[in-house]
């Protein structure tokens, strides 16, 4: 066992690698390289050329380890996406961006779970109500991949443009209010009626406690290690425990574990000594080893073969048309009536509609829980990745004649 | 499963800090209190004492994934130790720091090895050979920590002394060696005699390999990595990797993934820049979250209430005096016939009978192995405990009077 888990590891990180250098070549996020090289690994094509290998590499036992891994990956890495959120940057023209941000949420949903009236029938598992089907469509279409628009503007030097912070705050804004949703969703599929009452209750009330008392109790606990002369070992072991709890926490609540952990990190103070040192110690290994493990783990469970049809790729091209019409349109529509020109608003809903791996996580929850079926997953991960792939070509064709300068 | 997997690690790792920081304050090796935490989450404590919580917190099916998680962690963690490891400073008085280095491995080696004649009959598996079973017990009484021998010396300030560099050189050439003995030990247990000698030739072909060609392919890798502007998660990455190769190397071969992750480290220039990135990238969280794992995982292995009798006590004391006679004895006789003077010897020979967490590895794989029974590996646990836990104040003792000074 140990000896299939080393070498699917191995050979996880090591097309991981070889992908994203590809995919950097081509001017695309290296990380959308990696979820590709996860997809090849799986059914979609190396368990259709060689099945010999794929069974030697990733035999159905050793898939549960590989689950734990990736889940353990994913934790800390929303904890590191929160911890990278940074909401005080919202302190100027806050309706404006309250309202650009919104726009970006709501119309996307709408228009997610208006189309789950016509998937409903064909593409949602036996025994999933309407309700949870079309919640989650919507979920799916109205999630922005934070950190992979980090990376791309920071890539192009534009993180501190006034439309770089903008869409940086818009984003971050998205991703509070989608995991709320996402939590929201999650609650009232798992449990009865009576229990999702409680269990959203239950999470109101975690998360007051969090951005209230726990936000203070983390304020005074950093600035005590922060102060500390050696901030070392003790810290990561507090942090990484306070991390857990919280991920307990949230999956007790009947919520993902992801959820606590994301939020955990949304309350330590980004700026801190501590938050700095943590991310410097954590972010390394977690995109090296263990995110790997989940675009793999996402990929073992991606058969694009099972998008066979004419009917299924008209399917899965409308989905990617409206997740676009929805984020793109919904945001350029909405920051050109808030005032800025076109160009800048199309500029901000390309970025938005940057759906990255926050979208493969959202979209493996919904497999698990049993609310959309394989081949619907697929069609969703295939249009995260187009819609992903999209940004950086249209990006630079916007922004070529007159890129965007620091104030 | 994932609920009681983040359970169980959130409270390995609270555990571990606590009793760390507790064995700390009694001036003994922090990690000795992590050890000693993990033996009080198995069955010698919480499953003794409230056996319903021990039920919730670390169920039977959680139990393979702490175990893979554990031995990922202890595969890095002897990788991060290879790396430590600097023959360099062998470079004057060779044949003296050889000759007792040697020493410290044979006398126990050879008092282990007899000692089996007497536990062969009560305390060896059923169907296990004398052979493997004398040779395991000599390697397992030969081993001296690197690791927190290394602490020890630097909580003290005395790694940059001439008696500390003879320690950690004499505990460097003891660990390669010890790890050498133990890969022969395994590959003569696991393996009919013909298949044996198979893999005794094939571990010889790969540590030659990685010692002349693997070195210089490392030199030349470093040198390059060591050179660019910027070393990030690609380097980390590469070495990851290979680290990973390594490992799935020699356990293909026959003997442990941890003996090819631990020569991959030996061979990687010391003090590289790259090495030092490696170290600071993995050492805290191996140190903080897989680390604990492997302790709590050997302390549901390890059954206190399995030494029972007066008799089994008497055993465990004989063990604990052979191993020590063995090692502080053999190496504080081969000093002082070398030339030290008494009170040096026995210091050299007190810090080599630390057998640390570097011993906890080696019994767990020879229970794995069924080379050795439950009761034995319990009683071996509590020998490699009470061995590490002599050295800080028999230590603090002998260099009371005149502590070593750097030259």
């Amino acid at each position: 066992m140990l000896l299939n888990v080393l070498m699917a590891l191995t050979v996880i990180m090591i097309t991981a690698r070889v992908l994203g250098a590809i995919f950097a070549r081509l001017h695309q996020p290296a990380v959308i390289g990696e979820v590709v090289g996860g997809i090849l690994l799986g059914p979609s094509l190396l368990g259709r050329l060689w099945p010999e290998a794929a069974a030697v590499l990733f035999p159905a036992e050793a898939a549960p380890f590989l689950g734990v891994i990736s889940q353990l990956g994913v934790i800390l890495y929303m904890f590191l996406v929160g911890l990278e959120l940074d909401l005080h940057v919202l302190r100027s023209r806050v309706a404006f961006t309250l309202a650009i941000s919104i726009a970006s949420i709501v119309v996307p949903f709408a228009l997610g779970a208006g189309l789950a009236t016509l998937l409903y029938e064909t593409l949602s598992p036996a025994g999933v109500a309407f309700t949870s089907f079309a919640l989650f469509l919507g979920v799916s279409m109205s999630i922005t991949a934070f950190p992979v628009l980090a990376r791309i503007l920071g890539d192009r030097g534009l993180q501190r443009t006034a439309m770089g912070i903008l869409a940086l705050t818009c984003a971050a804004i998205n991703d509070a209010v989608a995991w709320c949703l996402l939590a929201f969703v999650v609650s009232v599929t798992r449990a009865t009626p009576g229990a999702a009452a409680l269990t959203v209750a239950l999470t109101a009330v975690y998360v007051a406690l969090m951005l209230t008392v726990g936000r203070s109790v983390m304020a005074t606990a950093v600035a005590r290690l922060d102060s500390s002369p050696r901030i070392g070992e003790q810290s990561l072991a507090l942090v990484l425990a306070a991390v857990l709890l919280s991920a307990v926490a949230t999956e007790f609540i009947g919520i993902h574990a992801i959820f606590g952990a994301f939020l955990l990190g949304a309350i330590i103070p980004h700026e801190s000594r501590i938050a700095r040192h943590v991310t410097d110690r954590l972010a390394d290994i977690v995109r090296v080893m263990f995110l790997p493990a989940f675009f793999a783990f996402t990929g073992l469970r991606t058969e694009i073969g099972l998008v066979r049809t004419v009917d299924d790729w008209l399917i899965c091209g409308l989905i990617i048309a409206v997740a676009t019409v929805g984020k793109l349109g919904g945001t350029a529509l909405a920051s050109r009536l808030a005032g800025l020109n076109w160009r800048d608003s199309a500029a901000l809903g390309v970025l938005m509609n940057t759906r990255g791996l926050v979208e493969l996580i959202v979209l493996n929850i919904g497999l698990d829980l049993g609310m959309i079926t394989p081949r619907l997953f697929t069609m969703l991960v295939i249009m995260a990745l187009v819609t992903t792939m999209m940004t950086s070509p249209i990006l630079s064709a916007l922004l070529k004649a007159r890129p965007w300068a620091e104030p």
